[in-house]
Formats: C-alpha cells, structure tokens, sequence
C-alpha cells in the first residue's frame, strides 16, 4: 500500500535543501503523542547520547547534525529505483530525552521509549548515540526472544568491562546483549574489525559464542559482494537487527567518530554493505557513533544519513 | 495577558540542550496553515537568501544555524527579569522558501509571506538571510506608512546601485526602501558605521536626506547608552523597524559574516545597544548577514540568538 | 614550436612555492588588451561566479583559491614526459568579472569573454565558478555546431527547471545547451552519476536524446580504462568540450563543493580519467564547483589545479 | 626558601618552545609514589573528566591541551617580577584516572587522589574536567572546616538538580559544597554571573545563604579592581578556595567551553581579577570547563593556562 | 600631485572583491624591472620569510594571505577622509625571493632588495616574514645614519642570542640593529610589551640604552592617544620606521601569529594607535608576524591589511 | 627474552586514552642520563625540526602531536599477534632538542644524540621532523659502512641542490647520504614516487647509480605485496634503515604535510606496506614530515603513529 502523502518528505526543487526547519530526511515530524503516531512504519529516531564513551565524546550532537545534513537525501534510490518513503509511512520521531549525567536512567528511558514504537509497530531506525546505544533498545526490541545481527565496526563491542568493572560502556553493548539474551550469538556476524587490540579477551568470547567475526584483511581480500552473502546466510530470514557504527567506515571518510581505526572501507564499500541486507527480515536498524565535534567538515554526517537511507531502502526491500 | 502554555519553549531541564527536533528558541514550529497560526504574537521567521550579496556568500545557511545554536536560550532575561515566552504568544513560523536563482521572485515570495503575518497581527522577529532581505520585509510592514528605523551595521547600505546599475543587492535595501516610500529618512538612524570608504555616495545621501549616521568613533566616544537615549529621540513614539546587521559588532566576535569590517563593539556592546530599545514601537526587527561557512566555531551564530533573544525582550518591553 | 620564454612559469627552484602573485601555474598574468594577448595558445581563465547554485554556494572563490594552490604545479608530467608550458603559449587571461546579482548579465560578459578567445585563436582552460559556467563558455565556443562533450560528475546537470520554473541554475546548464543546439547529444557522455534522486526527468531526457550516462556502478565495475575508451568512442575525433565538476570525486577527496555526494571516485582515478582523454579534439575544458568556503584543508583546491594540469597536457597531447 | 633546582622548568631559550614531552609549564613530572613527590610545595594536577556535563563534553581533554599550551609560559611575572618555580617547589602530579562511565567512583577516586596530597602537605592547582571536578577536590580539601572561595563563572553551579533529580552535575557542584559544609556560604563570592536564566532557583538559594553574586554588568561597571577588593573583603583571611571556569571570560576569548555566554570579560581582565586574589590564603586552586573539541586555534589552552600562571603566582604572593 | 591613473587599485563596484589576480590593496603589479617601477612612490612589498621563527612558524605565507584579504580594502579612509592612492603612486612590487634554508643569503637577498627601492626613492611598505624580516630591511633604510623607530609589539626582540649563541632570530633584531648603528635607541620606543618573562635580559638592555618600553598596563592605564603622543616626541621629525608586529594584538583578534601573548588591544586600538602616526617622517613601515597556517578565518589577515592601510595613510599624512 | 615490565605502556582499560601526560605510545619516559636508558632495545625519539622545509612548514610540531594521537595504539597487533612491549624494551627518549634557526648546529645535535643511541645498542624509531632529518640520523647509524633503505615517499629527495646552491634541504637527504657513503644506492628502492616534476635531474641520478624507483602507477598496477617483495630482495639482508615520509599516503589520509600529491595510496595501503617489511634487518625507522599545522582533525597523525606501530612490529618481527 502506497504511503499517505502526509508523510512524503519536502522536495528540493519546491524548498531549497538548506532551507526549513531540519527533519530527518525532511519527514514530518510526529513524536510519541502526535495524532498520527500510530500511522507511521518506519520511525526515525535520534538517541542524543554519550555516556558511554570511554574515549573522545560527542555523539549526544549526532541526531541534530544527522538531521541537518539529512536534507541532502532525496527521493528515490539511484540504483534500485525504490521510493521509500512512497512505500511506507516513514517519519521523524523526535529524539529520545537522555539523562547525561545517568547511565542507568537513560538506559531505561531509552528501552521504554522503544518499547512504545513496538507496541505500535513502528519499526525504528535509529540515529544514535554512542554504542552503548544499541542495548536499550536491543531491551526493548528482542522481547519476543534473540535476534540476529549484522554489526558493522571496527570494535567488537564484545568486552567485559571496563575500569577495574564498569559493565555498562560503549565497548561492552553486545557481550551485556548475549548475556542477557537479547542477541543469537550464532546469528551474529561482525565485519570490518581492525586496530590494534589491548588483547583477545573479546574475540575469545566472540569464538567461544559463535559470533562470526570478519576481520578487514579478510573483508578486503573476499570483497564486500561474498561476505555481506555470508552475512546473510549467518543471520537467515529470523528477525535480525543491524548495527552500524560509523568507524566501520575508514576515518578520512568519516573523521567525526570518537575512537577512529585507520585502514578501513572508503565510502563506496559503506553504501555497497548496506545493498547486501536487502532480503533480510530486519526488525530495526542503527548509526552510532557519529561525533560532530570532530567532524569540521560536516562530511561524516553526510555519509552517515546515507548509510541511513541506504538502511532505510534495505528495511523496506520488497516493497512498494 | 499571560501565554498559552501550548507556546512555551522546553525548558534545558528536562531535554537536555543538544536534543530535539532544533527550532528557534525551542519553541512551537507553526507555519501559515497550522492550526494556531492566529494566535500566534511574535513570528521568529526564517529567511534563508544570499542572492544580494556581493561579497562573501552564506547567510542562506543562517536560519538552520541559529536555530541549532538558539536551544542555549533560556526563559528570563537575566537584567530585566522579563519572561519573554509567557509575556506573548511566540512561535517559529518556519523559513520563507527563496528561490536563490531568482531575486525579483524571492523577494515576491518574501513579501507575501510577511503582508501574511501583517494579515494575522504578527510581529516577526526575522533570521535572515542578506541585508536584502529587510527591503521585502518592509514593503510588508509599511503598508500603512513610512517607519523609522534603528539600523546596526558597519555598511550604510545606502548605496545607489553596483556592478553598473544593478539595485537589487545588499548594499542598496535602504535606498530603495527610502525611495519607496518605506523608510521615513528623518526617523532613521545608522550606529556603528565604519570600514574604508568607496566614495562619499552612500553618506551624502544620508546627509541629504536627514537619516542620521553614528559612525564607530562617535559610538565609542559618547559611549553605547548616550548613542541610544539619541536613538530613541530620532525614531520616537512612531512604528519603527529594527534592523541589525551581525557585522556591527567586530568581527571577531561575530566573524561569520560576508564583509566583516574590524574595529567593531565587543559582544556586551552588541547586547547593550539592545536594551536601549526598550520603550520603542516596534513593529518588526531583524538579524541579518550571519554567515555560518565563514562561523567555523559558532560563536557567531551564539550572539546572533543573543541578539535575537534581547531583540525579543525589547519588542515585549513593558508586557509581562 | 615550442612556445616563447615570456610564457615560462616560474620555477620553484628559483622561488619557493609560496612566493609571489599568485596566478594560475605560476604563468604570465595576460588579459585581454595585454600586448601579448594574441600569443596566447591556451588561455587558463577564472569565472568567479556561483549565482546559479541551487545549494551551497562558495564557487565565486574558486578562482583565487585555485591559482593559490597551483603554485604547487611544476613543468613536467610525470608519466606522459610532456612540458606543458614549452610546448605551447600558456597564460593566466585573468578573471571574468561577473555580476554576482544578475543571472543573465553575467552569463553576457562570460560568453562576451569567451567569444574574445574565440576570436584570438585561444582554446580556453577554466577554473569556474559553478557549473552553469559552461552554459555562457559553450555559446562562446560552439559557433561553428555542436560539440561533443565529456562530462565527469556525480550529477546530470539535465533538469528542465527548479523552484517552479527556473530555467537556468547549475542543476539545469547541459539540458540548455542541448536545447540551443550548443551540445550534439549524440556526442556526450556523462560519467561518474550517483546519488540518490529526485526523480527520472533528467535521466530521460538523456535516454531520449542519446546521452551516454555511466553510473558509478559501472565505473566501478568496468574501470577507468574501459569507461573512458569508451568516451573516447562516443565524442569521436570532431571537436569536444570537456567539463569536469570536482564533484565526480569523491567528497572525502574534494569536500569543498556545494553538492556532495558520497561513493565516487578517489584522487588517483580523478587524475586516471584525465589521461584517457589524451588525443581527443579538445576545443575547451573546465573545473568546476570548487568551493573554498567548504573546503578548510586546501586540499580540494590542490587536487582541482592538478586536474587542471592534467586537462591541460591532454589538450596538448600529441605536442612538444 | 628558594626551590631545589631539580623543580625548574626547562627554558626556552634551551629547548624550542615546541619540543619534549610536555608537562605542565615544562615542570618535573612527579606522580605519587615518586621519590621526591612529598618536597613538592604546588601540585599541578589534571582531572581529565566530563561526565557531570549537561550540554556540550569536552573538558576530559583539557588536561592535555592545557600541557600543551603551557611550554609558552616563561619563567617570570612580568609585573610583579615574581619567579614562581624559583619561590617553592612546583611539580606536574600527572592526571588523576577518572572513569568516564560512573560518576560516583570518579568522585572518590579524585577524592582520594587529593587527600593524598593534603596529607603529604601540597597545594593543588588543578586543571579540570568540568565543573563538578571542585566537588570530589574541595571534600579533600575542606577536611578541617568549610573554606571560602573566589569563584569566576557566567554560572553559579548553584541549582539543585537536573533532569528530574540528578544531584551531581556540573551545575551543581557549589549547592552540594555548602550542604556539605565544605563552602562557608558567607564567604563565598561568584564573579562574572551572566546569560538568560532558567529561573531564580539558584539565586535565590544564593541570597538565602549569604553567597555574594556579582553580575557582570556590575563586573563592568564597577571595574575589576573594585570588584576584587571586594572579594578580598568577603573571604577574608582564613583559608580560600580560588574556583575558574574559562567561562567566566567571553566566549570570543575562550570559545574552547561547553555552555558558552556571550559578554563576558576579555583577556586582559581575566587576568587582572587574579592580580586581586594576591594576599589571600589560597589553599587550591582550580581552572575548569576547558573544552579542546571547540577550541579550534588552541587559544582557549593558552589563555587557560595563562590564568593558572596567574592563580600561581596568586598562590605564592609574599615568597620568593 | 594626484596619482597617475596606473597606479589607481580597481573598485569593488567594477569587478566583485573576490574576483581577480590579488595583489596588494589591487594595485597594479610593478616588479623591479618593469617600465614604470621609476615612477613608483610607496611600494608595497611581500618578505615571505620565517627562517628566523624560534617557535610556531607560517609568516612565509602571508604576503599571498595578505594580497588575499587586501582585495576587501577601498579607497578613502573613512575618518580623516584621505584618498591614499590617488595622493601617491602605490604599487605591488611582488615578493623578495628569500631562501628557506639559509638565513644570511635570504638577509643579503632582502637588503639588496630595498637598496633598490631606496635607489629609486621608493617607501616600501612591507609584509612580512617573521619580525627577523626588519633587520635587512633597515639595513638598506639606514644608509645616512639611525632611524628612529616606533614599535607594536607584544615582545622587545631585544634578546642577545638564542639556543647557545644563536644571534640572527625572530628575537634578536633590534638588538642587532642598535649594535649596527641601525636604530638610535634615544629615538625608538615599543608599545605593548607583555606576557611571562625569561628574565630581565632584554628590558635591562633597554634601559641602559635609553629604549623607552610602555608595558601593556601602562598602555591601558593610559589610553592610546596618551601613548601615541608621548611616541612622536620620542621619535621627534626625524626619519623613523614604523614595525607592527601583528602579535601586538590580543591573540584573539589575531590568532594567526607564532607567538602569541594574551591580554593585548583590541582591533579598535589596533588601528587607533597607527593614526596616532600622523605627522611623522616615516622613510618605511611593516607588517610582520602574521601567520596564516594558525588563521583559520583568514581574519588575521584581514586586521593586518586594515592596519597596512593605516599605516600607509600615516606616510602620506599631509598630503592629497 | 621478554621485556621488563618497567617499559610496559599504560592500558587504556587502567587509564583512559585521553588522561595521562602523553609519551609515545605511553610508554616510560627515559631520556638520555635516566637510570634504565641502558636497558632500552627500542627507542622512540623525537625530532621536532623543520628548518629544510623549501615549501610548508611545520614538521617541528610532530613529536607532541604524534604522542598525543599515540595514546590510542594498543599492546597487541591484530594480524601478526605480536605483543611488541613485552618484546623488547621500548621507551620513550625524548627530543632532541633542535636549533630551527641553525641548520649545520641542529644535523650536529641530531648525529650526536643518535651517535650515544648507538654507543647504548639503541635502535632509535624515529619521529621527524622535515625529511632533512633522516641525513643527521643516518650519519650516526651509517658508522660501519653504508645502509640499505626502503624508502616510502611521492619524492625521491634526491636533488642535487635548491635555490641557486644550497644542499642541505628536504628535497636533496638522500643524494648527500649517497654522496658521503651512507647508504648503498644499490640497495636503496623508493616506493610511491609522484607528482609534476621539475626536471629529470634527480631520476637521472637515481638512473645513474642504481637507486630503484617505483612510481606511483606500478605500485597500483602490481599491487602492495609483489612492490614490497621486490624491496625486500632489494636491500636483501643487510643492514637496512626504513624512510617514511608520510606524503607517500595520498594527501586526504594524510593532509597534514607540507608537500602533498594527490593521487597516493589509502591508509590501508600504508599499513600494508609496512607488514612487507617484516623480516628484514632493519637498524632504524623513521616517519617523516608529518605537519600539525596542517592536520585540522589530527587524523594524519594518528596515522602516522598506527604506521609508528607496523614500524615497530616490523623492526621486532622473529621476536617474542
Ligand atoms: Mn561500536
Ligand atoms: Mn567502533
Ligand atoms: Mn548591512
Ligand atoms: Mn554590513
Ligand atoms: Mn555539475
Ligand atoms: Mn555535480
Ligand atoms: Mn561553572
Ligand atoms: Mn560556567
Ligand atoms: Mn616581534
Ligand atoms: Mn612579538
Ligand atoms: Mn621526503
Ligand atoms: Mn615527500
């Protein structure tokens, strides 16, 4: 079913780009309590969040930054021909109210939130945010038991603590979401890992758990073509999430991020991984770990709302 | 009469500063058409054009960018303990769409969208955009007359014509709003002129015309409350228009602008010629010739939305 | 014949890079009434103009930022053994002074300029300016019929009109030029096209009018030998413009444009596709949308000046 | 008794101003546990720690851009002739490790950190982390009975919570010191107080408890020798904390800090105030709300660390 | 007698400011050599030098940062109401090709230089190059006998030598020119002279040979009109060189310098000092100490060709 | 035999990456006279020198950068599991210290500190400064006959002289070092060579004496791993110093540099590089021209320090 015209984005030949009071994607506006909430299919979120870095802040910036450059993107997809927001109801749900000064209350804050666009239907796509982002909402999101994940970094996210015992970072989100049973470990598949390690505590998690992990060498030797269909085949047609933390992507390309590993994919291969989700059953999606303030240019928010779109298409393959 | 609380800005309590959907000073996005248009007082309006100018480009980014930077407004003014948002009705009203390829048909569109809120009995507080955009404002504004006007600026913007005739750009608007019978000449008056001279055109104009010029020196020499009790001797107790070029202030206080001139007020100066507003008849008041490309840190747009605020407070002097 | 002493750069071994006037490669400053004017073979030319940007605006600086960062240039290319400058009268012509704000007055005095050259015998290289530039540049040039072209972009610049009929902006140049029989459509191939898109006007514009359009897709897929064997094919041995916008590549490497797109080429393949032009009847060329204001590092104004120098050997391809 | 030689800062005309590992003010590098750690007199500390911060992070980073910064500071005060490092024993205590995802155990841990160096008889002058850093300090600190304190700020730091409760903040720290009886309210002087207002909660507490706020139309009017006797006056002669937010100077001076407040003091006042802390009895002192991430020019830093050479001096006057 | 028409700069109403080749204040290009170099009176000149630099480097590029910014100077100076260029003839003379890598041949290059100019009777109104640049340039002025001088400056450079013996440094000119019998120390006095201190080397200098120091207090306790009086008395009718060292400035109006020292004049008083000028026989004047690689707006740049065009309105004084 | 743990770094899971006075690769601290600078096996030095820059300068700001950026390298490598602290003892020797405005006293100074390296049995990884300094350090390290090099760069720095005679630049180290018998020039290949060129004078020389040259286009053609085999059968087993300059990365990785050319390799590609090294008898390191000033968001130097990191793998591959 075509989508209600409410939601169409503003056009670019009607209102120039830098022109408007910015959306994502230049979406209608419609936060929990709008009277045409319970309309939306895909609901664009921004999670303004940063308690969990351990390294360089920033990410609470990336939802209005994400939102400003978002009105680059236009209306249909150039290599597949999908008009996505003509094939759904998609808008733009506000951002989630954080408590910077509180790790737990965010947390909560953030899975009720979530646990609303569940209960609506609302499929959420999800500017964060730090990746401690992506467990909250994993907490409201694998009610129904695990899911699958395609996570797309160049951390493993998988340790276990950090500080002499702090559980709850950006660099321990998915070790919490195995323990806790919101992920399959067998049904997860990390791709573009890289860096220097502090030493294998993670990977020996990852190899005890089946998690599948592909390093760069490996990403780089095989192409992105055969390992996004390895990708595939690991999480199956089961309900999977997609993670995305903008560091997969090479640092010149995307410098404004909080803890940058040099040596990763240039622009191209970040949009080409995201063309190999289509066919996925993918209940919700995430952009983490864009940090504005180390980004002059403005150009990894660029790249990042396209990912966005690129995930947008990808949630919405099949249809319309 | 007290606000309606539906016009209330969120408070940096309970959403943190750098969240939400960014529009000016946090308040109620209501464009022409929304519901509670009428019954807005004070319109903050966007005019996102830099067609006029003959320098530096940019203000076209301005709104977006004092929009972004305004969520650091807080409710009460600190000196005069004024509530602004619960002494009127304020809203943002949303940019007016330009057509930046196209000046004859922006400033139409600009006209038009003003002579609307002139139609519903509300004033605009306005983020241009070039000093051009204050010529189609006030063909909206003067409909019943000629206005007085207090215009902060380091240019006169007094001149006939550029380029070999051309009259449309911003270093012409208030010769063409004198010549239309906008602008009373007598009822003018130009604070912080300065900046190497091309000739004497622009000044002579003035001089024939009665509009009174404060240029830098006799600004720092009277100092900024004499410079004001004068300006409000010139303008009176008429209707009076408020114009303020961002370049007033020096620019390395403000250097996001397209022709910054140095030796200009510091940041307590650009505010305190502000309050010397109060008391006056303000029908309408502008910040103009903010230029985010050239604002790397922001700080320009900052004071923009310091300026606005205070231009806010003065336009509600003796309500609330 | 190699070409006269007078129109020898200046060395960086006699003065460093950073010294002196700028001009374009460090050649003689000959404008138009110079002495030497009619000696001039190839006239490297500014167009400091961006009026008909729809988005950000900056190129008018391109021209002073481009000669700054082409003192960088030195004699001799380094896989081709050609010397430029000894192998024929090369000169910076200067700027053309446009009218920031008057569309069709500028596009006069460009093509007015350029019918100069015309006249003198002088085959123009320049440094625009955005991309509606080439509009005034091929009324200039295309006297005598229609040329082919080779266009590298991430856009098609084919768009009927903008903002509800505005038919000439930098979104619109080549669907112009084919109107006005300045392009034979059967000669032109664009490549390099992404993004996501408004819709499929443009693109079937090109398809009825026999435009060769070769997306990123398969750029990536076929190389740039293949790509631009091919180009070579399309436009033949009649005379041909070439018009390269710096936003074919890829916005990581050349981020000082107004409408980025991610997912192109990078800065080997920019110089790669310049080399596959050599034997081409190479009647003019351009760079353009260079815009400084976007581009804090410099370095898309280095790379656009060793493009440049690349356009300039392959137009002199086949001498000295 | 002048200091031991092993305590001298190297000099400049030595070493090049941009050369070696930097310590603060090119001083020993003398954590705890070093040899000669208890002959240090005056501990130069860094607590490099943000996560009280509500709006815009940052200060984590300041520690090590203030080192930075401060190999251009010189040997001696060039108006009171003092030479510091030649008057007692300064040293770089290193950083105190917070954890940057748990708020309270970052409290004890700096808590901890400068009871040691009560115990071992050293003054801290610490370079912050945000504004909740005084808290943990001034526990340690306050040890035999509230202290007085000098405090520079556009902000009281005095509310009572935000975001529905959260009681540590960077807001809040000065509300929980006199709760904690670690401020005597009484003599306690804030400097500099400016910027629009949430409400009167703070100062309201501020007037209930005698805490003298001096605004900076005041700071203005009055001027910065007036004020500081003042301040002098309220402290008195018993022991007193010296508390510097860079905010307390203007934004344009000090851009490099997360809530920003237009017209402030420039930079020749901001040193001038601490000329007017000599004679007190400091027993710490803090520079604080340093942000690197939005201090592109490093100019925040110098200026930073050019005050802490103030606040050092202010610390020795009547030695050496 | 009025200017010769050549040598008049081109208007910002005849072809835009950022367009064309830059020279300085867009006057024509008359290098050693060429025709009309006889003719010139005030030459404009660019020592892209900085060998002599002990701390941040850059000053090698500003006379093209310089010619940059100098396109947005006009004609008439807008307080005292001179035409400077039509009251002498002023020219671009180019840059002096220094040598990077070695100090005394780039020295011998700069005074051969200006003893060329001073053959042909020209002025020269330099843009440096770091503040070593002054030392051979008044190597060539001083051929009849000592100058007196008039020096901005945040710093004495009176030091004896650097690094173990060093004596041609940024540091070290003045020192150099008293001892050649360049300077008459009874005749030269420095304004501005600020910031932490080695040690008293340099002062102690100064008051054995009669050098008069006005430290910034005194200079704000004042004022500049006090100040500046009190330095034409010093230097009398006598010839005399005017040196500027931008980091006389407080290194927030001009943060592209090397060594820059907090608490300086603002741009107001940076230009107000230069028409304190007035009246006296200045034989040459400079600029020095810009550094545009730490000036990321570009408005260092533009403060100092503000001040190049006081300055230049203070040689011709009394005439046209 | 492993590492003491005294020269063990400090785990970012102990301290944060952003705390703690900044060593290379935190590190300990051990200059020249240290108690344990015996024991060093790796020694990681600065040479914060720019003095033979002929073009941008700024190099002698890399040291403090690159150990700012170096505390986010880690203790394990992600491909080869290399440990390299526990390795060998690795410490951080400091600067040397540089004379910037004597070049003859600062090669002296380097080939003396590098001659006590030597004398201790310390391999020195070295963190230049301008490519000048690879001259003094290989005459220190060059005592017992001449040296293989694997040279990484897009210059081959072999020119004969610059500015009319003067041989001692970054452009001529390697023609001196093959002059004085410092290296083996047959045994010596330059990978990455690009960029216009100003004549063939320094490929002739290469030509001449046997130096191999792998330009650009055949390091893309036959890729990284045939490029680095052949350098390895090149310098074969003897002793081998290795030379990267960090301009070999195409400038967007890598902008922060004073000479860039387009058109390079990816970061990728430089990290590659260096694991084709592994195995060979390698006597020092060194990474070279890496320039602050021109490194707005730091990345270049957090690649220069990953490459840092594959440099010391490299120099201790076959250990631990
Ligand atoms: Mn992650
Ligand atoms: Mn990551
Ligand atoms: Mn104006
Ligand atoms: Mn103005
Ligand atoms: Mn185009
Ligand atoms: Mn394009
Ligand atoms: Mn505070
Ligand atoms: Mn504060
Ligand atoms: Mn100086
Ligand atoms: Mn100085
Ligand atoms: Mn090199
Ligand atoms: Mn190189």
């Amino acid at each position: 079913m075509p989508s209600d015209p409410f939601f169409h984005p503003v056009s670019g030949f009607d209102l120039p780009r830098f022109a408007g009071v910015p959306t994502f994607m230049r979406l209608p506006h419609v936060p929990p309590g709008h009277a045409r909430f319970d309309e939306v299919e895909i609901g664009l979120t921004g999670v303004p969040w940063d308690s969990g870095t351990t390294n360089r802040p920033g990410p609470r910036h990336a939802p209005r930054q994400l939102r400003d450059a978002s009105t680059m993107i236009r209306a249909q997809h150039a290599v597949t021909g999908q008009r996505p927001f003509e094939a759904a109801n998609c808008a733009d749900l506000g951002d989630v109210g954080p408590n910077p000064a509180d790790i737990p209350d965010s947390m909560d804050r953030i899975t009720s939130f979530y646990g609303d666009l569940v209960q609506a239907g609302i499929r959420p796509l999800t500017a964060g945010g730090d990746h401690l982002t992506s467990l909250p909402v994993l907490r409201a999101l694998a009610k129904d038991g695990p899911l699958g994940m395609v996570h797309f970094d160049s951390h493993t996210d998988l340790y276990k603590s950090y500080f002499g015992g702090t559980m709850y970072t950006h660099g321990t989100p998915f070790r919490r979401a195995v323990e806790e049973g919101l992920l399959d470990p067998a049904r997860v598949i990390q791709i573009g890992i890289r860096g220097s390690m502090y030493d294998t505590e993670d990977v020996d998690f990852a190899a005890a758990n089946g998690i599948r992990i592909v390093r760069i060498e490996e990403f780089f030797d095989r192409g992105p073509e055969a390992v996004m269909e390895e990708a595939r085949a690991v999480v199956g047609d089961l309900p999977t999430y997609v993670s995305y933390d903008i560091d997969f992507v090479d640092p010149t390309f995307a410098p404004g991020t909080g803890t940058p590993e040099v040596g990763g994919p240039n622009s191209y291969q970040a949009l080409q991984v995201c063309r190999g989700l289509h066919g996925l059953n993918i209940v919700g999606a995430d952009m983490v770990e864009v940090s504005p303030p180390f980004d002059a240019s403005g150009n990894t928010a660029f790249l990042g709302v396209t990912v966005m779109f690129e995930l947008l298409c990808a949630m919405l393959a099949g249809r319309g």
